[in-house]
């Protein structure tokens, strides 16, 4: 939990909408004054994204234990540079991902040990999100969705199907162990429902603050 | 322990005379006729030497704590992609630092928990070297022999004498518990001397091999 300010991820597989998603959230946060802050992961920082440079080139042949190493780094970096002390001034930071992924990418799709991830999530991340707002999208769907934004695949976009059937699996189990930070959205709607699916669970989860 | 090579590392702080001894020791070792794979860490592998820019580059200002996870994702690759396969078919590895850098500088030098190095060396590395030379000098005489040999210090040749006193300590503690794996050289000493002091260690070590 963060001191003062609140600290909301948005976690998906490809081709979710978390873009789209992130806009509706930043118009929604706007509106209540506070100063708001977007980052994304792997990046972040200039540190980070040079490690994000890294991670997602194909040309790299990258080991699971470096992949996920790598990931912790930029992570490690990202919530020291930049996340705590927005949240120290009272800001909102919105993060496209955060530790979530790796237990999804790393754990669910790469088979390494989740209990690896959760040690390196105490010491290296040390913070939890407030609110992680879940897109969940049939596997089949978002990757067609994903290959109609064009462009060329990076590293991870390659992976085969059953890659993502297993990042899905784990964030959904994720989202079921942790109700009270977790909302899921049906990110299989139309654009627009799901932007209002989005702002209508971030103000119910507001109002369910104590 | 490795399965049928040798893998050896050369430990020691700034100007301690790494390369020179690596000469030495490769002359040494190509006397027996066997393979002799020569890498360095950071680096040793495409993705490591990039890793190795990053962590070395004095525009970046890196948290301790990424610092250690991207030495750790650079050994990580190191060790799938160069040191197991040469191990396996019988190569004499000699690698210019290895893990117990990592207890020195981001342990002692950073001041970091030894057992997250501990845990890392576990599961991100999973192998030690058969045989450690350490090359000790004091740090005033050290840092003086870098300084000599010129060009820009990187990031880490920027700290402070007292960061270089608390890693040769830890560099010291580490050859005292494991008498074994250890063989400590005075770097102290001319070039020469230093040479003929590693051809000896090397030579006594493989002699009292079972």
């Amino acid at each position: 939990m963060s001191a003062t300010g609140l600290f909301i991820s948005i976690e998906g597989g490809e081709g979710a909408g978390k873009s789209t998603v992130i806009a509706a959230l930043q118009e929604a946060l706007a509106a209540t004054g506070r100063e708001v802050v977007l980052t994304r992961e792997p990046g972040g920082t200039p540190e980070g994204e040079a490690i994000r440079a890294l991670l997602l080139d194909p040309a790299n042949s990258l080991a699971a234990e470096t992949e996920l190493l790598l990931m912790f780094a930029s992570r490690a970096q990202l919530v020291r540079q930049l996340i705590r002390p927005a949240l120290a001034r009272g800001a909102v930071v919105v993060a496209d991902r955060f530790t979530d992924a790796s237990f999804a990418y790393q754990g669910g799709g790469r088979g390494l040990d989740m209990g690896r991830i959760a040690e390196l999530e105490r010491w290296a991340a040390g913070i939890k999100p407030d609110l992680t707002l879940l897109l969940d999208v049939g596997v089949a769907q978002g990757l067609a969705r994903a290959r109609a934004r064009g462009g060329e695949p990076d590293r991870i976009e390659r992976e085969r199907e059953d890659f993502f059937e297993r990042v899905r699996a784990v964030y959904l189990a994720r989202a079921a162990a942790e109700p009270a930070r977790f909302r899921v959205v049906d990110a299989s709607q139309p654009v627009q429902a799901v932007r209002e699916a989005v702002q209508a669970a971030l103000a119910g989860w507001l109002g369910s603050r104590p």
